[in-house]
């Protein structure tokens, strides 16, 4: 379990969690390799050498035991350490995140949203209140906020890191098309849209 | 400029050339290799490697052009080859990628927004209307659409594919947290938001 698994692997992984959980929705107990594969336009002995590396011991003729395996990624991937973030900025993205229920099964416990617009300052979000920006040092600090999930729009997206690293918040979950300037201690996430775009597209 | 570029090095190139763009709205003239492996947290050869990908001629004593090197990786990356697409699910997250006006720097035109919703439909969002989903096949048709980008919610994700396949639309940019199955000739990218949040997580 304390073998060192790749970007590429635990990527790949939370794609066979999909799966299964759909699997587990449609009440099948058993997936092969080959199913997972197929469903994924990759090789068959990828996906079993990917398995390999889980502590999985669901496997018998018919295939993996679905619920098993389900449950050794999530171990694997430690979905069980729940990670606490906050949302800045409350617009669509960050209401469509703050909406997207998923990610507590992953881990993500997103606890409140942050604008600076008056006009949503106090409402909720799927249950979730948008505080003003304001605010956030003393309750980042009160709640244990591991993690800042960025998105401002583009010309705020700076100064708004900056607010956030001065805040002591050390990850950044970066939803806006700028690259950050951070100190070394800060890590950031791109979510980098157009680049998978490009990469998606790149062939048309 | 036939080189086959690969998916790690677009990645790259477009987060460069988010730094480029804001360089040029602070009116910077000069970029260097180290300033952009700065920002990015890797290493400078790196960065000089993948610009040697590039035609790009401007490069003087105190770093690259900013502009030349700019219009260079838009070159390469086909930015200017426009691709249409529909955004299939008029939610949150849907109206957010509507109206994320950088898409059209990278040459993706978003044509309209599809939707089962009475309540939504008729409406416009940042200029784009929404449409009954019914509608899609003889308006993909009609406006030539080479991507649907999908945003429903996850029970419908299958059967909207499905949908999608039937009205010969051979891209899906899937923003669902379902792994969709899909005929051999039509490419599905996924946004595997959870994936990339665990790849991040990881360490902490």
């Amino acid at each position: 379990m304390d073998k060192k698994i790749s970007e590429k692997v635990i990527n790949r992984l939370t794609l066979y969690h999909c799966i299964l959980s759909d699997y587990i929705t449609a009440n099948i107990e058993f997936i092969s390799s080959k199913q997972i594969a197929q469903l994924l336009k990759i090789d068959d002995s990828q996906v079993r050498k990917d398995i390999n590396l889980l502590n999985n011991s669901g496997k018998c003729r018919v295939g993996y035991i679905v619920k098993e395996l389900k449950a050794s990624i999530e171990k694997t991937l430690g979905f069980k350490k729940t990670k606490k973030a906050f949302i800045i900025g409350a617009g669509n993205l960050g209401s469509a995140l703050a909406n997207y229920d998923n990610f507590t099964d992953y881990g993500l416990n997103i606890i409140s949203l942050f604008d600076n617009d008056k006009a949503k300052i106090g409402k909720t979000v799927n249950g979730k209140k948008i505080f003003n920006i304001k605010e956030l040092p003393t309750l980042a600090k009160e709640n244990g906020i591991d993690i800042a999930i960025l998105t401002v729009p583009r010309q705020y997206a700076q100064p708004t890191a900056d607010f956030l690293v001065a805040a002591n918040i050390k990850y950044i979950w970066n939803f806006t098309p700028t690259v950050l300037a951070v100190p070394e201690d800060t890590q950031v996430w791109n979510e980098n849209l157009m680049g998978n775009f490009l990469q998606f597209t790149y062939n048309i």
